[in-house]
């Protein structure tokens, strides 16, 4: 059977197609995020891009992300923590039975305020399969990173922080657009004198002045105070984590991204391996095997 | 002498013709922040506004706020805290020598990241006169909140804090500008929520996105959302702040920020008194009536 493993997302849409064993024979990948896709459009936008794939004999696709969220596909429900990979197996949302599901989210909730992920789950258990690592902190920097505390297999809790998208309306929105150079290189020094000015206590409200008086008084030149807001925020977000104790940590995104997390979390001692889309991949191919097992149970 | 005091500042402009004893004779205010203002301009855009007055015999004008930026009528230094009144009378920055003059700015340091303010000086010094404190913590909120330590009239030393413009870019550019009702009005108890929430020790980054899972799961009405979020910003702002031992604070600002701000200091204990514009002509005055002993002695 051929396994396909769609990633579809608010902005952008990923796919592979895997084999038996999980290995990728073909990755396809078009700008054609939720928000691109009329209501009524799915499944066209789909035939578009994956109607070779799905002609296959016994071709089965798991689709994960914000394709299950209101504005998606169909709306698929949240699991709530702590989940295993069974219970996102019994809660598959069915477009065609048998041949196209989407996974649901999973769902967490501290103090009456609720958090969520759609996609993410499913580059968490395939970072488990991949690592061998079936507790610990897995943590997904992106838009809104992801902080999940993984147990023997299964995700306990979760939390959300904004980070990647303060970054992208600061250095866009604000008045630190005027002096950052948005295109500019990772800059070490800088990232890791924001992340290390993060212990003052003085808040992230307060230090992310620092990105426009630094250019103000050319202390630090343009290409170099985006990196510094990056260490800024990166740092800020360590800081409010649980890290006592923590050693081992698995970082999946970008590689863009995970450099600066495992910059970052280097400052506290931790080692950091990071993965990319195979984690994607790898979590279809896990679940989609517990499938199996489910039907010849 | 009629003293005419202006607040020159990025997006706005206003001005106060005062009488000898500093009462306010007449009021003006123009959509002519100096962002609006072609470099060159200045000294047109400010007749156009103040002529009448200026013709006046004896007039004075003094100025604050941003039109003494790099981008504005003419770079006035920065003064270093601590500072004091005198000391911004003997850096003024003299357009028309004797009857124009824009008033230095403050500026602090920590840790090697510089702080500064351009007429929130002014308001300071006025509010210190008009409520006879002058030992104390001044907080003047906007888009870039400064708090300010007084001890003895002069100012100690401060700090900004970007909570307005943090405000403004998430509930405008990010994905929570999707689910708030920018224009709903202050939901106090949705406020007091978000206040709340901050001591919660998990970050702003984590915290804002309440107020998209909130919304998200129908827990609170979009009309709340936007007073929730203020709340998790100025409850934020005042976690990071040391006070401490701080029993009385007065805010400088519209009455629409100053009231928030009120309402989050009472949940630690501190009553707040609040101040408007009036601040910024009763700094003048006392500005005007410092340059005017130096001149008798």
């Amino acid at each position: 059977v051929g396994l396909i493993a769609v990633d579809w997302g608010t902005s952008s849409l990923r796919g592979a197609l895997l084999d038996d064993a999980g290995r990728v024979l073909e990755e396809k990948t078009a700008p054609r995020g939720i928000l691109t896709v009329p209501a009524g459009d799915f499944a066209a936008v789909f035939d578009s891009i994956f109607a070779a794939w799905m002609q296959r004999a016994g071709s089965f696709c798991l689709i994960s992300g914000m394709a299950g969220s209101q504005q998606g596909w169909a709306e698929a429900p949240y699991e709530t923590c702590p989940a295993g990979l069974a219970d996102l197996a019994r809660q598959l949302c069915w477009i065609d039975r048998g041949r196209i599901a989407i996974v649901p989210g999973l769902r967490d909730e501290r103090g009456g305020v609720p958090d969520v992920m759609r996609g993410e789950e499913v580059q968490i258990f395939g970072a488990m399969r991949l690592t061998g690592m079936t507790t610990g902190l897995f943590v997904l920097p992106g838009t809104h990173n992801k902080w999940a505390a993984v147990r023997e297999g299964r995700v306990t809790g979760f939390r959300t922080c904004m980070t990647g998208e303060f970054y992208s309306v600061l250095s866009q929105h604000s008045i630190l657009a005027r002096t950052l150079q948005a295109d500019a290189p990772l800059d070490e020094a800088a990232f890791l004198r924001g992340v290390a000015c993060t212990g003052n206590g003085e808040g992230l409200l307060h230090n992310a002045f620092g990105a426009r008086t630094l250019g103000l008084f050319q202390r630090m030149p343009s290409s170099a105070l985006t990196s510094y807001l990056s260490g800024i925020l990166i740092g800020e977000e360590l800081r409010t984590q649980p890290l006592q104790g923590i050693r081992d940590v698995v970082l999946i995104g970008a590689p863009a991204l995970t450099r600066r997390y495992a910059l970052a979390l280097k400052t506290v001692g931790i080692d950091a391996s990071a993965l990319g889309a195979e984690a994607t991949w790898a979590g279809a191919y896990a679940l989609h095997a517990v499938l199996q097992d489910g039907d010849s149970s």
